[in-house]
């Protein structure tokens, strides 16, 4: 059974694929960051961010996402923008029989790190660390750490 | 030549459907409400809101889709949520080819009333008194108001 990670952004959307296995264990089957071109209109690039999501859900099948709720108080431009890409990627995730689960970002750093205090770089060596790979970017690490929270903290609901 | 006028959000999206006339007219031919459920997850109100607004785009088939810009520097929450149903409005189009033209508030008012600065009941006002409507609700006023700026401003890129 196969679940999404998924870190939302107009320019850059990290995904993790993850395979639920017995007994509270799972693996990282696939991950990546879908990108769009700055040069075009954010219609298309909302459009384009649809498609390669698509391609992904086709390939996998997963049967939940798990995405990271946004919160921001200083920049609205940047909230507004990462929003627009945030309802596309839940209304394709819905078209497509994928339930979606929304995380805090404490709850997700409580999930694979302990506690609901970590900064982005303790993420991203804790999940470094635990699957022994490397990663080359945040975006990434969001998105792996969004689909371990939810595989660990909701796998009832899922299977 | 039908376009649409658009003002998004994720409880109601005001839509009106113009049609484009030589010499400068255009008449309106059809405006509402799209409403999604409140007891609905996020995810499925905007799959609501996309599957309405692709009913729309089918009944009328327009070539182009004027949509306000969202400017909040109050309440972000609240920009967020127009941003969700603004993304998924924006990709629903372009994926059916309507061409998409974003107005900023000033741009719309001086359209409609000839300055920008109107307030929103005057831009009312003056679009039941030109169209000889009468107007139950403030969306659907909004996106009567963008396309009126779309048809009156940008009929030569259209047509």
């Amino acid at each position: 059974m196969h679940v999404l990670g998924i870190d939302p952004g107009i320019e850059r959307t990290g995904f993790a694929v993850l395979e639920m296995k017995p007994r509270g264990a799972f693996s990282v089957l696939d991950f990546g960051c879908i990108l769009t071109d700055k040069k075009l209109p954010t219609a298309a690039r909302l459009q384009s961010l649809a498609q390669d999501l698509k391609e992904i859900v086709s390939k996998w099948k997963p049967v939940a996402a798990g995405i990271e709720q946004v919160f921001f108080s200083k920049n609205v431009k940047t909230a507004m923008k990462v929003s627009h890409a945030r309802g596309v990627i839940m209304e394709t995730l819905e078209d497509h029989g994928v339930s979606i689960f929304e995380f805090n970002p404490s709850h997700i750093k409580m999930a694979v790190c302990g506690h609901g205090r970590a900064d982005k770089h303790e993420v991203k060596k804790m999940i470094q660390y635990t699957l022994g790979i490397h990663l080359k970017n945040d975006d990434t690490a969001d998105a792996i750490a969004c689909g371990i929270c939810l595989v660990t903290t909701h796998r009832n609901e899922i299977a």
